[in-house]
């Protein structure tokens, strides 16, 4: 195998910044100033720089800007969740927001691509950093085992791993302490007097999952509750509907009197299965969301969930990248861990 | 002011995928196949591959490959709006997962941006493409006499333009019939009996609200109402909380029985308002959502709305921006015009 970061001599002439701006008679910095996108040139300035940059077929390389600590253009973002599911996720609509609105501060674009699976993503990244179509990436949804570590590792491309640091191999990570938040989740309603939990789960597969499930597991068992059930679900509003009518329909003391969702869009839906299976809310089961988007402040009762600023963990998360990129402040650290905000759909047991 | 489109010369040797294939000793279509993301070669092949064009200078160059009829990676996108709104607006998460669903088929990824006013995105579009990093864009959000017109037809830019053809000088367009939707909005709240309406509706700016302002007009002229109202918003909850509190604020017979939204949160946030000041939806006030977003469906009661595929929208544009790159079938049409779904949130006027 080549060893990709020994540096070689070009075989041929390479074209550069100066070559373009020789050519379109400006000087480098006109050049730069052009291709950033920065106010100070004329039409006319910017159409010759451009044209001559066509005609001898250059193009800023975004890798050699970026080691420069000059500007960095474009960052990718690749989600493995089916496309019909996103656009119904609030958490990654509102993480997005958050990446955007720190990226468009710097006039930097995000490249963003749906993967089916961690593999697909490799090769992804693999190309979008060989290829130099990216300055750095933000890798998301962690799993046991992830083959992205190795890959981003070997490349050595400037990354941000969204997950636990015990996910995330030594990548520069950025967190939410999801043990502690199950855990709060819990003895809340515990202390409400509620010997019955249930958790309606996210995707087995990842590794924020397996925290919180195991996190769930040793609360329940530190707080001796009668009964505890846990189902795993795709974090779709349907499975979150199915799981809570699972749980639901069990006779009296075989059924939970609170249960605690992974995401809100599948709390809102266990709150609809409620009211047809003629169940109150809070009177005959309390539910407890997580992420606490403005969906758990529309439904009625209103939604009590693990809160949390998704956007802020987005733009964080944006910064963070930045400094790892610029070799500047990028260290691994946790964003607040979400709170508890109790609204309307938490109570008492009534038996 | 030179002519962008005039070929020319280059002045020194460019580096080809021939040279990049002889330096790495394989065939040009290896190459392809790496620099593609296909399988088919083994790790040390693709490094080598990998490092030759390095080595070279040499990337691939989106344009030529779109102008070769091959794959395009890259297809951009720029959004002016507030990113914070962004991320609680469904209607663009679902159009660009719509979007996506298209784009991850053909292993193309999107170039996501928030830019603030239509002349930072033609300065942007102009960098993307003449930078290579897009094969052709999404433009949305039209506005009357749109700078990015002239923009992107000076640099001979594939697009698709979301709009009315009335607002996109002759772009490649797909739209949706908007003046026929709110006709029929106005039609069936009056056909309840309904003789005064409102209209809540989005930034008065954008083009797509100036047409349906005319529609509402038109339509309410035609069926002699008695009293009609339009207030313009930014398209946020907090903004049409606002509108509804100050129409229902007014006296009994000032103030409306029926209002329609230009979205999904605004009406939520209605929805809200109406329950703060002691009104009964649909008892005293019908409402009325745009989109049918899944917030529709959440709501208590749930919201009556003019219902479109949003999802199948973003897919249809991607698909037509395809075929616009591709010279093959990218022609201008509507998508399917938004339906009336009741529900719960409107019925006959009390009163």
């Amino acid at each position: 195998m080549t060893t990709p970061s020994t540096p070689s001599t070009p075989q041929v002439p390479r074209v550069t910044i100066k070559d373009v701006a020789a050519r379109a008679g400006v000087s480098k910095g006109a050049v730069s100033l052009a291709f950033n996108h920065k106010p100070g040139l004329s039409d006319a300035t910017r159409d010759r720089i451009f044209a001559a940059a066509r005609e001898l077929g250059w193009a800023p390389n975004l890798t050699a800007r970026s080691l420069a600590g000059q500007r960095v253009d474009v960052v990718g973002l690749a989600i493995c969740r089916p496309a019909k599911l996103l656009g119904l996720e609030p958490f990654y609509m509102e993480f997005v927001s958050g990446v955007e609105s720190v990226l468009s501060e710097r006039s930097c674009s995000l490249l963003l691509r749906l993967v089916r699976n961690p593999e697909e993503e490799v090769g992804l990244q693999d190309a979008w950093w060989r290829g130099k179509q990216v300055g750095g990436s933000i890798l998301v949804d962690f799993r046991a085992d992830d083959p992205r570590v190795a890959a981003v590792r070997r490349l050595g491309m400037p990354v941000v791993a969204v997950g636990h640091p015990s996910l995330t191999g030594g990548l520069t990570s950025v967190w939410t302490d999801d043990a502690t938040a199950v855990t709060e989740a819990v003895r809340y309603l515990a202390a409400l007097g509620h010997r019955r939990i249930a958790r309606v789960g996210g995707a087995a597969a990842l590794g924020h999952t397996s925290i919180r499930t195991a996190a769930f597991d040793e609360a329940a068992g530190a707080l001796a509750l009668a009964g505890t059930w846990q189902v795993a679900t795709d974090f779709s509003g349907e499975a979150g509907a199915r799981a809570t009518r699972s749980l639901l329909s069990a006779s009296g003391g075989d059924r939970p009197t609170a249960i605690v969702y992974d995401n809100d869009i599948m709390a809102v839906a266990g709150l609809s299965v409620a009211a047809e299976m003629g169940l109150s809310v809070p009177g005959d089961v309390s539910l407890l969301a997580w992420d606490d988007s403005q969906l758990c402040r529309l439904t009625h009762p209103t939604l009590s969930a693990m809160s949390h600023d998704v956007h802020g963990f987005g733009a964080e998360v944006a910064r963070t990248l930045f400094g790892v990129i610029m070799g500047d402040g990028g260290e691994s650290h946790p964003v607040p861990t979400p709170v508890l905000t109790p609204r309307g759909s938490t109570a008492r047991p009534s038996r």
